[in-house]
Order: C-alpha cells, then structure tokens, then sequence
C-alpha cells in the first residue's frame, strides 16, 4: 500500500456511497445527516438491497447500481458481509473505506482471523479502510464528515489534527472542541487499524497544509518504531504532537533480571519514548485540546519569562503558585516599566509582575489593555499573559463591547512579544464570545488558569527542546565490540568487567588469581586495602553465597578471603578476582534492558535508597550521544549529589555522560544477542569513573 | 462583637440602604440590578446628597432621611466619607454594613490607620462590617444580593457556601458554579476583613441550615488558632471545608537552627493543618467547586472501591489511571455480577471493571442503565462511578429523552449503593440539560473525569479521615518538664540530652569525663567502640570543629581522641561526652520549631539524603498522639526502610510514635520558652529507639 497517496484520497472523498444504509440505524443516520448538515459537496448514495428509499432518498441495491463508482465507500453492513463489499469495490475500481462494522480482531480468535483476511485483501487490492469498528472521520478542512456518531454543529474548521484510538472520546474530544472555540483540520476515529494506523494518520497530517498541530488519544502504541519516524517528520516540519497516552496504571511487564528490570516499566518507556521524540505528553483530554489550541493558535513560545496582566490579586498568586509548578518564571519589571505602570495604575495598586490592575478597571475598562501595552515592551520578558474572560452574556447594546474587543485586538496585534490570552476558570466559550472573535478577530483564549498554564508550560518546552529533541541519532559507527566466547546464558563479573574493559568503558582494575600467591602478589601490587570476589561462571549474585570479601588489610586477610571464597563456591570457581577497595564517590547504577516494543532501552540512576526505594532514574531508548545522556543523569532526583551536595566532590558531569553514553553504544553494538548489561555499580569520583561490578544476560 | 448573631444579621437583612449610589458608578448600578433582579423582597433605599434620582428612583439625601432605620447600609461613599455614614448609622440604631469603598489598609501606612479607626469604632458600637475594599455578599438561599459586581441569571440556590479573600474571583467561582450546575447557600467576598473575618463567616456557615458544604478561597489565614476552632466544629457538624490556599510558591520565611527549618516552609505548615484538621486541599478553582460540588450532591462516600459503568473503553482506561493517583481501587467484579452483565452484553464486550458497555449504547440506549443496575448490587465495592454526559443540544422532540432520564433517575434512587455520575470532560452544563435535571431529577453530573476523579478522591479521603482528623488533643497532662538551669541560648548536646533523659526520651548512654582517665573509665564501662564529642557551652556544630570522634576502640584512641578534642574546643570545653557506639539501624530528624502562626510544628524525617537532599519529612502542628505520628511516618517516602526494605530490621513502629509523640509532648511542656527542639539524630534498631544527638534553641 503507498499510504500516503491512499490516506490522502481517503480524506478527500468527491463521492460517498454508504452501504447498509437504513432508517433502523443510529449510527446510519447520523452518518447520512452529518454529511447533508456540514456542507459535503459531493454526492452520497445510499445502498441498501431490501428497499427502496432510506432516509427519505432512493436508495441503490449495490455498489454496481450505482450511476458512478465511487471515491469513498462506507460500511455499514453485517460483520460477514463486508468483505463482500470491498470485493465488489474493488471490482468497480473502488480504493477508500471506512468500515464503521465491527466483531473482527476485537471478539477474539475468530473475528481477528476475520480482520487477517480483510487485511490481507486490502494489501493485495491496494484498499485505503480506515477501521472496521471505527466511526470514521471529519474533515472539517474540507467539509467531508463520513461519521457515525452525531456532529453537533457548529463545525469549527481549525489547525488541529485529531487521532483518537477511541470511538466513544471522539464525541468528548469534538464537544470539548467546540466549546472552546478550537477548529478541528481532521478528526478521525481509528477502531482496529486492519489497514490504516495511527502512523499513517500523523503521516498525512504532517504534510496536510491544513494541520498545524496534531492531538492524539492513544492505547497502544503497535509500531514504535514507525511511530518514532513519522514523530520525527513532524518535529521537522515544525508541527508539534500533543498525546494522551492511557495506561499509566499498568503495571511492568517486563522482569529482568537484577534492578533494570523494575525501573523500566512499560509507561516509563513511552514517557523516555515521547520525551526523545518532542511529543507533549499530557494527562487529561482536557489538557489534550487545550495545549493543542493554543499551539495552533499561538505557534511556538519564544521562553519561559511570563510578564502577567491581571485584574485579580488573587489570580495573580494562583498564577504565580502555577507558574512554579510549570518552571515558568515570572521576572520583575525593567524599571521603566514600573515607572510608566505606576502612572496609569489607580493609588492603591503596585507594578509588580505578576501585575494586578485592580477591581478598578470596573470604572476604567481600558486599564488592563494599557498596562498591556506598557508590559508587552518590558525587555525582560517573553512572552505576556493576558488574564481576561471574554463575556458570556450578551448585553441589550453589545457596540461599545464589540469596540472594547477591537481595541484590544489592535493592542495585541501591535504588541512587540506574544500575548496569550487565558480566562479565570475552564467554562466553554459561548456564542456572544465567539461572536465577539467573528467580528473583531480577538485571539483564542485559552481554558482557565489551571490548564491554560499547563499548556502554556508544555508550549514552551516543547518550543525549546524542538532542537534537541528528535533527531535520529546515528547508530554506533564504532568497530563492532570485541566478543570473546559465545555470547549465551549469563556472563558475571569477570567475564562481564573484561567485555567492557576491552570495548573503552572504565573497569576498576582486577587480576584473576588461581590460588593465595597470586591473590596476594596482585593485592600487594593494587596496595592495601583490597577486595576479594568469586570468579565463577553463571554467577548471578555473589554475596548471597559469601563470594565478596572487603576492607582485606594485610596478605593473611587476602589469603583468608581467598580460601573462604573457594570453599563457598566450590567447583564452579576459577579462583578470585582481587581489586583495590574504593572508597568515598557516588555509585550509580546504568542498565540497559530489552523492551519488546522499543528496542534497547537504558537506564541511570543513582544506586542504594535512590533506585532500591525511591525507583529514582531516568531512561532513555538508544541511540543516545552524552549531551542526552547529560539531560538524563539532570533528571534524577538526587542529581544534586553528583553536583557535589552532602560534601561530595563534585561529578565530572561530562565525562561521566561520555562513558555512559559508551556503555549504549556498546550495548547497541553488542545487537540481537544482548538481552541486558547492567553496571552496578558505576563509581564516580569527581573524574574518576570505574564500572566496579557487571553482569550480562544474553538472549540465548 | 458577639460574631454570630452580627454575621446572621448582616447576611439576612430585610432592608437596605444603598449610600453612595450613583449611576455614574459601574458598582452603584451591579449593585441596584442585582437587589431588583434576584428576587431581594424588602425594600431598597439609593442615598445620595447631590441628586434627586438614582438608577431611575428617588434618592435620599442621607441615612437619616430614610422613611425607616434600615437593617444593612452598602457603602460606596468616598473613602474620607466612610467613617461618618457608620457614625450615622450607628446613631440611627443600624448593625450591619458592607463597606465596597476601598484606600484603607490594602494602600499603606495612611489607609492602615484609617482601617484601625474603622475597626475599633465598630466594636465600640458593635457594627458587624463586611469589608471595607469588598464587594459584598451573595444570600442566594433568601435572594439577598447586596453585590458589586453583575451576577447573571440564573442564582443557582444550593448548599455551597464560598468564602472568598478576592474580589474578582468571585465572579469566576459565581461563573462557574453556575455553568456546572452548582447552587449556593451564601457568597462572601471579604476585602480587608476589618471587622467580619472569613473565621466568623465559616463559623456562620456551620451553623446555617442552607449550608452543607463550605468552599474557601485564601490568600492567608490570619488568626490560625480561631481559624482551626470553627474548621473543627465544622467537621463535628459533618461540614467538609474545601480549599485553595495560595501562594503555594512562597519561599520558606523561617531560618531556624539545624535542618527542621529548612523542612518546614510556610506551606509545608499549611498543609499539616488542613490535613490535621480534616480541610480538602485543592490546586484550582475548578476543583474548588466540583469537589465542593460533588460532596453537597452526594455527601461523604462510604469507600474506595469503585465500580465503574461507561459506554467507552477509552474513558475506562482514563478513569483506570485517574484512580490510582487518587489512591482509589477498581476491583474484580463478583462471579455473579460477571455473569449478569455477561448476560446483556454485547458479543464483543467485557464484564471486567471498569466496565466499558461498548459503543452498542447507540443501539440499545438502555443499555448503560441496566448495567449500572447490576454492578450497583455488586457486594465487593463501595461506590458506582456512572460515567454519561448530559445532553448539550435539545433534540426536536425532547420527550424520549425525558423519559430515559425518568428511567435513569429511579434506577440510580434505587441502587443499594451510592451512584456517583461523572461527565467525560468539563463542558458546561447548558439550558436542555438543566431541563432535564429540573424535569426528571436527574442527579448532579460532576464535571470531567480529570477533576471529576481528583474530587472523588477527596470526598473518600475527607468521609475516612473525617474521625481521626480534627479532634481537640488535650494539650499534654504530663507534669512539668524539669529543665536544669536557665533556659536560654543554645543547649548542645549533653545539657540537651540530659533535659530529654530527664523528662522520659530514651537517650543513648553518655558519660561527661572530664580528663583522659575519667574518659577511659567511661568507654570500658560501655564497652568498645565508643565515641567522644565535645562537651561545650553553646556548641552547635561540632563536627565542624573536630568535635566528635568515631570508632574507637581502645584506652589510647580514647586518649588521644580527649585530648585533641580538648585542644581543638579550647577554653569553652567542659570535657568530653563518651558514649557507647551505635551499629546498624535506621536514622531519623525529629525536630519541633515554632511558626509565628501556628505555634510549635513537629518535623519527622529520615536521616541523610532523605531530608538534606530530598526533603523528604512529614510535618504537624502541636500537639498530637502517637496515632497521629504513626501516620505521619507513612507518608514519607522512605516509610519502606522502616518497615524493613534493603535488609534492615522493621521498626517498631508503636514505640517510635510513642517516643515521638514523647518529644513533641515535652516540647510542649516548655512551652514559650522553647524557639527549637531537635534530635538528630533518633537512632531506630527494631524496638530500640535512642537520641544519639540533640540541640535545643530557647527563645532568650
């Protein structure tokens, strides 16, 4: 299938034919109405064998019937006949469906071999279906609204491009639109993606000239990998992708071994996923439209210096408490802005940012649009937000509020920096308020304090990580990694420790010894004092079996240690591994795990109380170069140890990214047959960096 | 001022003089229209010197002039005026006021004075005055709407009464109860609190029978112990209060000695009240009145257990994230209940919880309530979440949607369990839908999953905690402390541990030794290792000076350790303090300090990077039992490592609270002397619980 073509056509229909049409039918009325209601311009048949007239029109007993084949078919017909319907299309030369029928891959065995087969045949006919089990879509651009479920007008036309994996939260997500006066480029309803996905959705949006911004609802994400391209494309083109992704709740699936495993749970991946992608991750379908209005509305926020007009002391500290929350920052006014502020304001106001003009712009209505003005040339600041309601009451003369609004338009508009606009409370936008935006051309206005700073928040960040964020990293170009013996079942630390050490990352120094002299020669060559640890194969966790000896101060200690060890251990031992004992720096813990999904994943964090009890890490998929990895280890919660709190010499940050980043790119280099290479741990002290410990799962 | 009946008096007047009307005045007009357009039934005099008509009525020239002694004067006169209308009033026998005119304490210095005038002329002559710098009150449960600024139709009357320290807030919170369909009992905007403060309206509230539940807006809490009086009589009269108090942003305003300063900012103080005293904490004002919403419709809930009943799997899986953040269970639905819903189900859907009857509802509009029906029976959950939106648009006839709702109502008045209906995303609650609600008495729809969630949450955590929070802990009964000597400066360690041992706080052995042999003698005693500190007067920090020695384990390191200690101490030493040392165990702050508002805060936390990095305590104000400590411990985060996590034996968590509770009850005891008590730290190894260190701050 060459989607992009086909999806293009898909939302471009000149002609409908609905199949199954029938007055018994919700969903085929409210089909039928939705594309009479919204201005579609072209022809819809209705196709029914069994009668003559559905919905008051003649109705067709096939797709053969009819006087023109078609460039949109949709499927309304009883779950085994629908592949007699897009045969039949096919026939006529048919390319695009929307098959609203559901019972395929979502009822179990039987219905997914169902969808297999429908699958298999739009491939072999190159068919574009959007569903089955789908409601499928409204291209307000175009006024196209093949839909099952009601379309209350008005139908806002708009920027945002809407996916949903979801049928029912269209309806939601097309309401809430609507009340806050965001217009919709395309919304689609996916149900089983048998044909057309997610990805080739976002893949069209990209290039539709209609689409700014992109809001998806999503479950499940089916192929990350694609879905990693098709974000990238749309970072490129500047178009950012606000997601609602459920499932936070769930649990990890995943249980490898040693502590990766528990810190890369399924949700954290997608969170590292859409992070490294610049997509917005959001946590309510509020939030979802909201942040997807004012990026369509607003385009990117230059920074994150708020300059704030209110006409509320208490909004005002309700901002300045959101702000924080945001990492927004509310600089104070250049002194000649509060010289030129003090003028106008009335005796008992002050100048300050967040700036309250007063209830007194009761008596003068023009107080908070020229404190405005005065704000907006602030050089400090980035960005203003203007506190401001539009009404929702129509008054018996609306002229002087129409002129108010047209002032404040021309104000906003001459305005040197971005204004956004944000009301007091989320409360839909009424008719007399979009009536005001018709005539005037007033900015959206963004919904209420509590998400419009969210928004603002997210429009800001993602306007400053756009750089950053998304670009496909080359894989490794380093030589492929040294291998010795066959990559299988586990290797522990020797093993583990000399892999690394041969591939450029840090290893504390070791000597294998065989026996006591040896094990004493190679301590009194590190110097006192040292550790002892069991060189075994298959050894997974040596101190549950007293194969670790530390703090060893003297020649009977090393001798001690290593007869100790070798009796514990027993046949499997080849002898101990004698290192110098570190003391003092800060121990990490750097993992890379298998996810089924997204490929090779790595983790950070800090070791002890930091990962065991507080799962504090940060992770990220591969590739990653050390500027990312840098951005990783500031995630941390306790990254201020390694700034050098609790009298710690200070990590050097730097290096520290670099070998880590090295440890991905080993982990890469290392393939298919890595399952996962945890260091653990990772010593840092100030430029000192050693892996003191390691062990490799293969997958075979 | 006896504050009761005042306050009773203000909100419910039967006449009213407007003093200072004018039709020049945009508050003069809201005003007028307000009291004519809501229903206000006794009459309204307009007051005003230079002009025969106002707003189209006569005016009178002063109060004096009025046909009768009016029961409540709006005052919107000059500033410099104010003081001579309640002159007048208070000789005409007139009690109650609201005073809109602003310039008195929120200008400075000047207005400060001018307020204190205000002030103590009401309480000589018994004036209840709300304001000055306010707009007034909103009665809605007797149409009493003395009001600056416009409030639309329609007054919603309910059981919401809203205390607001803002002005223009109070439109927003009017505004959107309105849109959600959320009556109130009374609405307060209370300006500079001169005279009424918002503790004298709560502590109306409780006593007012049109009120159910209380909604606060704060910017500050001026009289913190008056303020925790009427939030406990509130919660004896089953009242919740909910909520938002700002300046969540505000830096920590306290710099006491040691580490619980910095634990317990202004806010973190906040919090501990309200949690102690049963108060809903929420972040925006859409949750403000949704939660207050939600518990004035449907009172407290009796559990978490929610079973959950949508038309959408999407929005299932929203309510399924949503509910672990809030702490509230989904569980199994019971054999029986499975089969039920298998029963009507369509072929492709699942009786799970939460439960998602499938898009098969554009069928079978019954569908959903037959459900709810039978998971409302279901033994194993506490409360029904329904989810289903209200209609937006009125169909051309509405009758079969009337009686769906009919249906629906019986239904859910006949469910043995509560049914909570929730909306999925927070529109406004129009006309129709308001019809319908009116017409069949179909229940409150709470506003969107998002908020809809956050405010079940609340109303769970409010009906479960409502028992233990708030009761009035007698102060303690303990005798006394004994305190050795004049409680001023800085008490170091070894007066500070003496006064703690003395006064029943466990403490670890210590011997102060005042030469070599004397130190010697004490170790052997003990036992090696032991350690030695410096005993010195005003010694805060001794590990800063070499004042502390580990580890040693023989008469010479005691020694030595003596004598270095002595040296690096000087003249200031008293000797050494020689204690047993401590292997193993888990370290914890115990600190009390006094907040200027709230009196003496207990901070716990754990030991290093718990509380210096992540600032991990639990704060409550004085005084509290060990019940109340024993929950404070659960919420750190680092609660696991006391219950045993990484090896460590579990706590005994009883005794802990006791000795707690031990330390915040002597702290007490000191009382005003006490600026600062704390040890740390307290060394907890299973049932053994000892102050290793301890410093006390007096306040002279």
């Amino acid at each position: 299938m060459t989607a992009g073509d086909g999806v293009r056509g898909l939302f471009a229909p000149a002609s409908i034919a609905m199949v199954g049409a029938t007055d018994k039918s919700g969903w085929s009325l409210n089909t039928f109405a939705n594309l009479r209601r919204h201005g579609f311009g072209g022809p819809v048949y209705l196709v029914n064998p069994r009668t003559e007239v559905v919905h008051g029109e003649r109705a067709y007993r096939s797709l053969s019937d009819l006087p023109e084949p078609v460039d949109l078919v949709y499927v309304m017909v009883p779950t085994p006949a629908v592949l007699d319907v897009l045969r039949e299309g096919a026939r006529l030369g048919i390319r695009h469906y929307v098959v609203l029928t559901a019972g395929f891959g979502e009822t179990g065995p039987e219905g997914r071999k169902r969808e297999e087969e429908l699958t298999a045949f739009c491939r072999d006919h190159d068919l574009t279906v959007l569903g089955p089990n789908g409601n499928g879509f409204i291209n307000a651009a175009n006024a196209t609204t093949p839909y099952g479920l009601p379309i209350p007008p008005p139908l806002l036309r708009g920027s945002v491009g809407v996916v949903l994996q979801s049928g029912a939260l269209a309806s939601s997500v097309l309401a809430f639109s609507q009340v806050r006066g965001i217009g919709l480029s395309l919304l689609t309803s996916m149900g089983n993606e048998a044909v057309v996905s997610v990805t080739d959705v976002i893949d069209h949006l990209v290039d539709d000239p209609a689409t700014s911004v992109i809001a998806l609802f999503l479950e499940s994400i089916r192929r990350p990998r694609e879905f990693a391209r098709v974000a990238r494309r749309a970072l490129a083109a500047g178009k950012p992708i606000v997601a609602l992704k459920i499932g936070r709740s769930g649990l990890a699936s995943r249980t490898a071994q040693a502590h990766t495993g528990a810190l890369v749970g399924d949700d954290a991946v997608i969170d590292a996923a859409f992070r490294q992608l610049g997509i917005v991750r959001v946590r309510s379908l509020e939030d979802l439209i909201i942040t997807a209005g004012l990026l369509a509305a607003y385009g990117p926020l230059p920074g994150p210096r708020l300059g704030v007009v209110t006409p509320s002391g208490g909004a005002s500290e309700i901002i300045a408490d959101r702000a924080e929350d945001e990492g927004l920052e509310l600089p104070p006014f250049a002194d000649r802005t509060v010289a030129r502020l003090t003028e106008i304001m009335p005796d008992f106001g002050s100048a300050a940012n967040p700036l309250d003009v007063t209830g007194y712009v009761v008596v003068d209505r023009t107080l908070l649009s020229r404190a405005l003005r005065i704000v907006a040339e602030d050089p400090g600041i980035d960005v203003v937000l203007l506190l401001s309601d539009l009404p929702r009451i129509e008054p018996p003369d609306p002229e002087p509020v129409f002129r108010l609004y047209e002032n404040s338009t021309r104000l906003i508009a001459e305005a040197p920096r971005p204004v956004v606009i944000v009301g007091n409370v989320l409360t839909d936008v009424g008719d007399f308020a979009r009536t005001i935006q018709e005539r005037t051309g007033y900015p959206h206005v963004v919904g209420g304090i509590e998400h419009g700073m969210a928004a603002i928040g997210a429009a800001v960040r993602w306007s400053r990580d756009r750089e950053s964020a998304g670009r496909t990293r080359a894989g490794s170009t380093a030589p492929a990694p040294v291998v010795r013996g066959p990559a299988t079942g586990v290797w522990a630390e020797h093993r583990a420790a000399a892999l690394l050490a041969e591939n450029g990352v840090p290893v504390v120094p070791a000597e294998l010894a065989a026996d006591e002299e040896a094990a004493v020669a190679a301590a009194e060559r590190f110097g006192y004092p040292v550790v002892l640890k069991a060189a075994a194969e298959g050894l997974g966790h040596k101190t549950d079996i007293g194969g670790v000896r530390l703090g060893l101060n003297s020649p009977g200690d090393v001798r001690r240690a290593h007869r100790e060890i070798r009796a514990a251990v027993g046949s499997a031992g080849l002898g101990t591994l004698v290192q110098p004992q570190r003391a003092g720096g800060i121990e990490l813990l750097v993992g890379v795990v298998r996810d089924a999904e997204w490929g090779l994943v790595l983790a950070v964090g800090l070791g002890g109380v930091w990962v065991e009890v507080l799962k504090d890490s940060a992770l990220r998929i591969l590739p990653v170069d050390a500027a990312e990895v840098r951005r990783a280890l500031g995630e941390l919660r306790g990254a201020k140890l390694l700034e050098g709190a609790r009298g710690t010499e200070p990590a050097d940050l730097d290096a520290l990214a670099t070998v880590i980043a090295r440890v991905g790119e080993l982990a890469e280099g290392l393939g298919d047959d890595l399952e996962s290479l945890e260091i653990n741990p990772l010593l840092v002290d100030g430029a000192r960096i050693e892996a003191l410990d390691a062990l490799i799962t293969w997958r075979t």
